[in-house]
Parts: structure tokens; C-alpha cells; sequence
């Protein structure tokens, strides 16, 4: 059965900025679409904040198995009412991966309860992403670490509820740690932070990082499409 | 040093209940907090939802080491702000219990992510509570399990994330289970739901009841006053 | 990919006692086998006790990548050699189902660190689980409760750490309740322990019962042959 | 109430390698005890594996509330025996602090179920603690994170469970991180990793190390003598 992806971009950077259309001239969401289409279990779509219900109507949430979701500088502009709809699906089932600093998205604080805040820096440095649970389905064919020259600093405290899972933790030049891979579920959905992935890096043509969010989206994707959950009021005697 | 604990009661069905009014003379917040009052460490408050600030200002929140919540019929009455003000406590390290229909509430439900629903029903039927974390703080001087003859029925799938613990576990007469006693935290804050506490009935005298919300309040105040947490932007040089 | 599953039974009560051996004609690993086959992506053995090595030897162990286990009356006659394999196989990534009175085996207990001790009864009692985790891969196909009309008692405190997952609670006609259906990893490994199957009553015949069983060995199943994993010394220089 | 810590150190580099005994004249267990003793809520012992019963009797662990075990070349001398009490001690309450080397002591492995392992480096190199759960009582007063200016590296994968918390990551200077402050519990007992401490480096003597020691010996400590669970065969007709 196919795994249908949306990849959720807010996608102004790359409209506004020369440098980031260089590096991804098909957006972020492009760079990531590129490589889940060589797999055809995937059916990748894609969609940006300024597509039509800021591109995550109810009808494409519904036929959404995994929702990937990079947002950076204008996450306030996201309707409530589209984070309400992205909530339940995610609770009926629908896989989530938050990508990078998606971390302060409304989808990602929703489902958290917490500010997502962290450290950043802005210096182009080396990060070290180290595993910390071998096997895990999501660094399927990941070695025990893996480099990525230059990125965005994030640093802990990284403010999010325990993880189901650490799968991955960084490693800085400048000192730094952060949890880069993070499990979670909510409800019957499956939620996955990544944390690399600065606009200005190259990050989303790394084959490691490629090769993480494609684990990751067969991971998050629900095996079965759950019911209904039954709720509310229930009589005695059914026993 | 003395736990400040604040016992928000939304006192509605006190007054208009003759029934309730009759089970709780000085409301739900005034049967905890007649058992409180007997700990010299603790130091109690109330509030309802009809008081002035809707009896969580800033300034009361900021005084408060561990908040009580029981609210039923009017959770959608709290006004936003005021969660938002309940939520940033809870991450600076307030305790918070939540007790039986506050599982509907603003604040619980901002803080879990998920829509915290279940399954009742009113049949004044008897309910068992088995410790499924002996020794814990929480249930320190209760029994394998005990029993509340006559309670409203909570039932799962009780939608909330995996907590940190599961501290009990409750059976009722009519077939269905229910985890009664969750641990959760979030920021430095230690949340604790506990099912038991429908208006109708003397819960909130029961001495095994009593005594774990006097547990509770002491395992969620925190034990020093954390410091503001460090975020942002952080330059390079710094080691 | 065939998912490789050995059905490992104690295999001793079918032989001694009539009754059990009029239940489970095939043994217990025989009904649960018997299921298991009708579905092609499953490659199913069974092992008893009685076999040559115990019925799990390196090289069987080596070539399995779900392991199901009942045990009940001899526990202690496992070889700690085999424990050793077994755990070790767990750690690399093979999935391990417990089943029932399987919670006191020498593996289970291992990988544990706890007694997995609990309350029992054998009273031929009514036990409804319930799904505590809906839309879980393990829950798929199962509605949100099902009835054994006839089991053994097992009671909380059940005596192992805080699961990844509690998947199933069960109440039963006694007033008892347990957690029945619970999650874990060490290592790589995944593990489920699932609490029905008294030898003296037909639950491996129960519909749900099979169906859970089903789901668990597929979501137990290594996604990948996960890579040795590289620990001890590390030179310096190597960033 | 005071605290009754028991401070075990294999205590056998301290006689064997000056360099160790001029850095810890009174042995690790020394100097930690040095510390501890500052607070007289604190009750202190120390014990070596060269005392009677390996410093570990039935008699001294009843007398123990929290019990901090440092090991590194003799963890195979430790007796079974000794590690069967220490297990059946947590379970019942008693607070187990495990320190560094100690990672591969029996006891830790017994209540882990897994192999413990991790890369390691002795190149005395610059360590960075960075604390991933503000607010929590093992962490008060400390900063947002601190420098041990010598250490040996441990590197991931740390082969443990899923902690219930992750309080401390540390970056090493060569590039490496690890979890270097892990709660756990197992029955009724909590247990705290904390990674600093080789034997060559003055560790035991830095103000932050001793202070965490301090704090996590609180936290550990049992709230309350918890009684004997109840196990075993139950009867009908209770309720």
C-alpha cells in the first residue's frame, strides 16, 4: 500500500532570499520530494503556505499518511483552525516529522504542550549527529555517527516533554549538544523531530540526512487505518 | 519551607446543586482543603472560578507551589490568558494535580497535547484502585488497592500521551478499567492526574483519597525555586 | 521479507495432562502455529523444551528474527547458556513476545531487572481487555475491548519497570486488573509481553487472542538487519 | 529523617597506583564522603570490596537508603549473593547512585538487562555537561551546563533502556557525546547514572560533581518505608 507524503514547506525563503533559491531552486520541499520519489512506496506530494488553505486543507490532511513540516519565520501566519485539523489528524493516526526549525511550529507546540525553545547560532559549523538506538527502523543504514560540515547551531535545553525515544544527539564545534532525533506519539500518530536543516546549508542534499527522513516517513506512517475512537457515554450492562 | 498549595474549585455545582451543596458545605476546594489544612507544611489557599481573576491571577499563580484543579461543567469559561499564564508556572516548576473532570480542562489539555476524552457513565457504581507503582511517593501509606464504594465510571482509551508513570489503575462494577493515577512532566512542572471526585458523591472525604492528594502535593511542589531557564541566541568563543 | 518466527512452548503440561493436551492437541506453540501459517510473510517454527539444545540453539536462534514464549512449570531447567543467546540475539535486534506465565521465565526476568512477579488465580473467571493504545500497530483489527470468557487470573502489582507502551489493561470478573498488554525495547530488540493463555483453557483459539499475537511478531520483526554495534576505545583525530 | 548513604568504592587503584592515591589520599569513597558529611541530613558510610562481605552484608544494605557504587577493574569479584541483596534492596526502595566505571558493575547490568557498554578514550580531555531537564532536583544549582576541564570520554551508544529521564548530555572535546545523567526506577527504588569520575582525574573534588551527588543522593533516598508488595495466589470473593 502506498504511503501517501506531504511535505509542508513554508517556502518564502526561497523566494526571498537569492541564496537559499540557489541551493534549493525547487524549495525545500522540492530537495526532500526529489528524493522520496525514487521510492515507490512513497506518493510524495507537496505543499507550501502560500498554496490554497495554506496548503493543508482538510481533503489533503485526509489523504496525508505522513505530514513533514518545515516552517521558519512566519509560523504565527498558520491558521489556528488548520492546526486544529492537523492535531486530529495526527491523534487519528497521521504520521508527523518536524523538521528543524519547525521545532517552534504550531502543529509541534500543540501536540507537545510546551514552548519547543532552544539555543541557537547562526555560524556555519561542524555538527556531529552520534546514534543513540541502534536498529531503531529510523537509522536504518545510518553508521554510528555521521558529519554534516556546516550547519545552524541548536542547543539543549531543548524544552519538549520526554521522548518516547532519543535516536539521534549532536555534537557541535562551538560545544554544544542537542537531541536531534526525537520519537513521540499522541494518540495513535507517530512524531518524529529532525533537527537539521538551515535554509542557508545544503543540509537537505546530505544522503545521511535524506536517507534519516525516508526511515522516518515509513516509520511514522500508520500500518492500519485506525476507527474511530469510541468515547463518552456508556451504559451498564453490556457485559 | 512550607508548600504553597492552591486549590482552584470552578464551585458552580456547590451552588446550584442542593445535593452537592449538601456532600460539600464549603465546596469540593473546602473538603482538600480541611485535610491540607492539618500538615503544617503545607500552606493553603482556594479560589473559584467567580473570583476576581477567575481565581488564578499572575500574582496568586506566582505564589503558588502546587495548583489543584477541579472544574466540570464551564472549562471553556477559563479565560485563555489565564492558561497561558497556568502553562508558563508549569514549566518554571508549579506542581499541578488535576482531578477527575479536569481532564477536560484548558490547562490539562494544553499540557498533554491530546484531547484527554474518555468513556463515564453516572451509576454510582463501586470502583477499585489497584497501585500499580508501590512505593512510590504518591501512594505512600496505601494499600495494594482500595475501594471507593460508589463513584462515577471513568473508562479507556483515556486519551492522553504515555505518562511517566502509572501510578494506579481503577476497575469498576460495570467491566470497564481506567488509569486512575498518571505522572507526567513538563518543563521542570510534575503534573498528576487522579481519576476519582465526581460532585455527586463523598469522594473527596474518602481517607485513602484524602491521603494521596496530601502525597501528590508534596511529590509535585518543587524542591527549589528553578532558575530562568537560558535560550536564544548564544555566540561562539564561549569555552 | 519473511519474518522468521519460532513459537518456543515449555511443551510438558500438553504431555502430562490430559485436559491441556485435549485443549491444545498440537501444544500450545501448535495452535499458535497454526494461526501464524495461514499468513504467507510469516516463516513459522516451533521448539520445545524437550528438543535437542532446549529448541533454542545458536544457529536456531541465529535464523529467528521473532521469538514467542510460553513456559510455566520449568522455568529454572532453561540453561542460563540459552538465556545468554537469547538475550544477546534480543539486544541485536530480535523481536521477543512473552507470553502469559511466560513472565517469570529466565529471559524475561533478564532482560527485566525486576522479579515480574504478580497476584494469580485460577477461577475460571471472565476477563475483558481493554486497548489502552488504539491505533497501535499490535491493536490492529481489534475493537476497543474484547472478552476472554474463561482465563486465569493475574493481578497488579505486576513487577516490571515502567513499559515503553501499555497497549491492554485487563479487568477481570474478581475485581482485579493488569496491565496485559505492555511494550519495551533493550537494545535494538522489541519486545511484547501479552498476558492471556492458561493451559487449561482454549484462549489460543480466541480470535483476538491469535490476532494480537499476529500483530505483535509483525511489529516486533527487525525492519533491518541491524549492523553490529561499535563500543570500547576510540582514538582521538578522527573528526 | 537522616538519610542513611552508603558510599562503595572498589577501592583498590587508590592502593595500587600512587598517582590514584595522591588524588584521593582517602580513596573515592572519601572523598565523596568528605562532601556528603557537610549536610546533616546525610548519614555516611563508605565500604570497599576488601571489607568483610565484600562491604556489601544483608545487615548494611537493610541500614541503606541510597547506596553509591563506584567499580571499575574487579566487577567480577563482586559475589552473585551480593548482587541478588542489592537487587531485591532496590526493589523494595533503597536509592542506587551508579558512577562512571560502574556502568559495567553487576548490579547495574542485573537491573538494566543489557549489556551497558559505550565507546570510551583516555586522553584527558575537556568534558561539557549540558543539562536537559532543567528544574530537576538532581540538578539544583547547577548552571545551564558546566566544564570538568579533564575527563576520560564516554562515547554513544550507551547500551541502557530508555531512561524514564535524561537530566545530563555531555560533549567530549574530541567530538563525541554521551547521557551522562539518566534516571531510571526499578520497583520501588530509583536509580541515577552519572558518568564523570575516572580514577585519574580529580573529578571527585569539582564542586558541580559533588553537588549532583549530593542532590541525586536526595532524590533517591526513599520518601517512606515502603512495605512488602503482595504477590502471589489470591482468592475469589475479596470484594
Amino acid at each position: 500500500m502506498a504511503m501517501r507524503v506531504l511535505i509542508w514547506n513554508e517556502g518564502r525563503h526561497e523566494k526571498q532570499n537569492p541564496k537559499v533559491a540557489e541551493i534549493y531552486p525547487n524549495g525545500i520541499h522540492g530537495a526532500i520530494a526529489a528524493h522520496l520519489k525514487k521510492f515507490p512506496e512513497f506518493q510524495v506530494s507537496t505543499a507550501t503556505l502560500d498554496d490554497a488553505e495554506q496548503g493543508c486543507s482538510q481533503r489533503s490532511l485526509n489523504e496525508t499518511d505522513v505530514l513533514l513540516w518545515w516552517g521558519h519565520m512566519h509560523h504565527d501566519d498558520v491558521a489556528d483552525a488548520a492546526v486544529d485539523r492537523m492535531q486530529k489528524r495526527v491523534l487519528a493516526g497521521m504520521g508527523l516529522i518536524v523538521l528543524h526549525s519547525g521545532h517552534f511550529s504550531k502543529i509541534f507546540r500543540r501536540l507537545m504542550g510546551t514552548t519547543c525553545n532552544l539555543k541557537w547560532r547562526e555560524a556555519a559549523e561542524k555538527e556531529i549527529l552520534w546514534v543513540t538506538r541502534p536498529g531503531h527502523p529510523i537509522v536504518e543504514g545510518i553508521d554510528d555517527h555521521f558529519v554534516i560540515p556546516v550547519e545552524e547551531m541548536y542547543g539543549e535545553y531543548f524544552d519538549v516533554p520526554e521522548p518516547m525515544e532519543t535516536v539521534l544527539i549532536s555534537s557541535f564545534a562551538g560545544g554544544e549538544v542537542f537531541r536531534s532525533g526525537l520519537t513521540f506519539t499522541r494518540g495513535a500518530g507517530r512524531i518524529f523531530y529532525f533537527r537539521p536543516g538551515h535554509e542557508m546549508y545544503p543540509t537537505y542534499h546530505d544522503r545521511n540526512v535524506l536517507k534519516i527522513i525516508e526511515n522516518a516517513a515509513r516509520w511514522a506512517a500508520p500500518t492500519w487505518p485506525a476507527k474511530a475512537v469510541s468515547f463518552g457515554n456508556r451504559k451498564m450492562g453490556w457485559m
